[in-house]
């Protein structure tokens, strides 16, 4: 009785899956500070051509060059699990899956994108990359992606992240990289911040403003700048883990997943599995794709979908995404990962053309789904994952009451061993939800009123 | 240009390999205080019956029950790995391969033989397992175990990893184990040697003490007793590693390996690799196998071939092994998980009968290998793995020299994610090499002289 369908590495994908062609609406431009389209060279100081034209592609199908690919090998293509302990512990008659992308180096899925950005920037001559991190999951895959590729890493990572977790930057260093706390005194936006709020924990938003910053200062054009989410081209890389889990659901025997669900921050662990079903959904199949993020930081759940920035100072192009506004700083919450104001475009543009049905669910119903998920099928997952873990379990029992035999798969996003801290604080009893105001949310988000409007 | 075979589940060895069958000379019998052998009998007041039988068998294939191999199957087989990126970076004619064991839920090979002991106490009656761990890797292993077959686990944990690993508590914690720094005060051994040494780092050989203790002091024989290493039925459950490797070398169309390497504390994950191998070697096969230790706990390289107790209060038979004497407490090196006084009597025995050469290997060589490794294959392994990796590029290096293609194999037994606190204090040149003096390792082994005498 199997349990995991596992591929040959040459059954990888030779081809990443691009959303925005199939789109029923196309997405609208990103935005510079005149409220003109941006183009190309305006991106290029902070990323390399190849890149850029990625970002802005709307071809279905882009090529998987080998270099990049013969690295992804290394632990691709990734399992898919079967969740037969979890169903029986349960009760439910829905079978769950759960592709587990905790089985690369740096332990989650971002080494999907970070290894094809080092591998652009590479061949586009950049010596130094630069980058933020929340959780440090982001940061981490970089370090290992440049010390394959042969570059130079930087690493600014999100100050309550890099207390929490002080041995992600052991792991980075490992790799080689450079780990600094933001906000830092290395950077303009980093110091400025610091003078006005000395204790901030940071946020992702300003961790991108220093990072940034600091690609932009070297004029020799051989420091770029990498982003972990949010973006078009990281949506694209991550789309090999939805077509390996479609391959492997049908070796499992599964005509059809029912319900695909992943946790979303910036959205790129979500869209890598989801965007190869939203594709099958487009085309008609009926599909409940669910997006899911914590009650304290709700970007789609409560958030506008408008123009805002990416970043807390200004140094990215104005975005159409679900946003509760770039000065937006949420609690410290123990998935950093999923500390971000916005949402990725594509996955905001898929949201709002009804494709997607986001959730919110508070942080103590997704530690105690992890807990119930190690206990059952034996894997710690990374506090971000407990998310999708718990919208899983909310689905299998919705199928028990209705007494379905629905299929249920979602992205197993990263292992918990770095984020232990947040486990023990759950066990002490010291963790508690948190539910952002509504009156909090409206002052941030009158932050972003000067924007031009979506319509 | 594949770097990686993987099998699918059911590929997974369907039986053990038992080395015991197949030794030139038959091992040594376990003795009782009084100097005859130990029987079964006496052995069931802390293991059951149905692995007592296992320890003493002399079969050479052992089934493996349909129970374990579905939980194994959770991971397993695990994948072989060629090293090419290392290879390249040392520039070696040699074909480095590894045998990736990091990839178990609990991030070691220990739940092969965790899975194995918990589910053999459920046949037999038992509710509740207790047992010690050194570096921690065997204890969220059983504790890992012990949550898929449903047993209550209690842990004694050497106070120095305690203290150096606080997470691997709360992972142990995660699946629902109880996790206890040794010496402790819940037992008359712990209480007797905080009494003499209230400040010492503790040792494994006094954490198997207080397990075995508070295992027998339940007369309901509902509580029993798991080791993690050592013992001849750990070395067996170990053997799917080796088994799986040759299958997936003949994959790699490897006719043979030429040289076999894993790190020896107790010896599982050593023999694991290499009992298969030595099954070939003592057929004719050319195979040079080598179990790695620390210059700090040179057991096999240092100690004597004798009659020595395996735990330091004598809670233990007598054993035939390479050992420092059962009094004899290593310096905290951060390779926990080989800090012990003895060395697996089969392994031992197969050393002894001129089928193995052990080496030990310093302890900042074993950390500049590790980083290396991280640099080129990016997996950032456990301080025990360091020593197999070490002497990986040491047997690489010495095919340079020699202008030979050798087939070089090790067990990367373990990721080193628990334990980056060791990655730490080397990069901040905390870390010292220690050399044992011959006149220390001689005052341990006047303590064992009183015992019988091995031939």
């Amino acid at each position: 009785m199997t349990s995991r369908v596992v591929l040959s590495p040459d059954e990888m994908p030779k081809q990443w899956y691009n959303l925005a062609a199939d789109l029923p609406k196309p997405p609208k431009p990103y935005l510079g500070p005149d409220g003109k389209p941006v183009t190309p060279e305006m991106m290029s100081a902070i990323f390399p051509m190849n890149l850029i034209e990625q970002e802005m592609s709307t071809e279905r199908w882009i090529d998987i060059p080998d270099g990049i690919r013969e690295i992804l090998m290394k632990w691709r293509p990734s399992p898919l699990h079967r969740a037969r302990s979890l169903e029986k512990a349960l009760g439910t008659p829905a079978r769950i899956y759960y592709k587990n992308e905790s089985v690369s180096p740096a332990g989650s899925h971002k080494p999907n994108s970070a290894v094809a950005q080092a591998w652009y920037n590479k061949q586009a001559g950049t010596k130094h990359l630069i980058t933020e991190t929340g959780a440090g999951q982001w940061g981490s895959a970089l370090a290992f992606a440049t010390s394959q590729i042969g570059l130079d890493c930087k690493v600014y990572m999100v100050r309550v992240s890099y207390d929490q977790k002080p041995y992600r930057k052991v792991m980075m260093q490992t790799w080689g990289a450079e780990c600094i706390a933001s906000p830092s005194d290395t950077t303009e936006t980093g110091r400025k911040i610091l003078a006005e709020m000395p204790d901030t924990p940071g946020s992702l938003g300003i961790a991108i403003s220093e990072a940034v910053e600091a690609a932009v200062s070297d004029k020799s054009g051989e420091t770029k700048y990498a982003l972990g989410s949010v973006l078009n081209h990281v949506m694209l890389h991550q789309t090999v883990i939805g077509q390996e889990a479609k391959v492997q659901l049908a070796k499992f025997g599964e005509k059809q997943a029912d319900v695909v669900i992943g946790c979303a921050g910036g959205g790129s662990n979500f869209a890598g599995l989801a965007f190869p079903f939203a594709a099958d959904k487009i085309a008609g199949a009926d599909i409940d794709i669910i997006p899911v993020e914590p009650y304290s930081c709700p970007s789609i759940t409560r958030g506008d979908y408008a123009y805002d920035l990416g970043d807390k100072s200004g140094m990215t192009p104005l975005m159409v995404m679900y946003t509760l506004g770039h000065d937006f700083i949420p609690s410290p919450i123990h998935a950093g990962g999923l500390r971000y104001h916005g949402m990725s475009p594509l996955v905001s543009a898929a949201v709002n053309q009804g494709l997607m049905a986001p959730r919110a669910i508070h942080q103590l119903e997704c530690f105690e789904a992890a807990v119930t998920f190690a206990r059952t099928e034996g894997l710690i997952v990374a506090p971000e994952t407990s998310h999708a873990v718990a919208a899983a379990i909310q689905e299998a029992n919705k199928a028990t009451e209705e007494g379905k035999e629905k299929v249920i798969i979602f992205n197993l996003s990263g292992h918990g061993l770095m984020d232990l801290k947040g486990y023990q604080a759950y066990f002490a009893g010291e963790l508690a939800d948190y539910e952002l105001p509504q009156e909090d949310i409206e002052g941030f988000l009158a932050g972003i009123k000067g924007f031009p409007s979506v319509d």
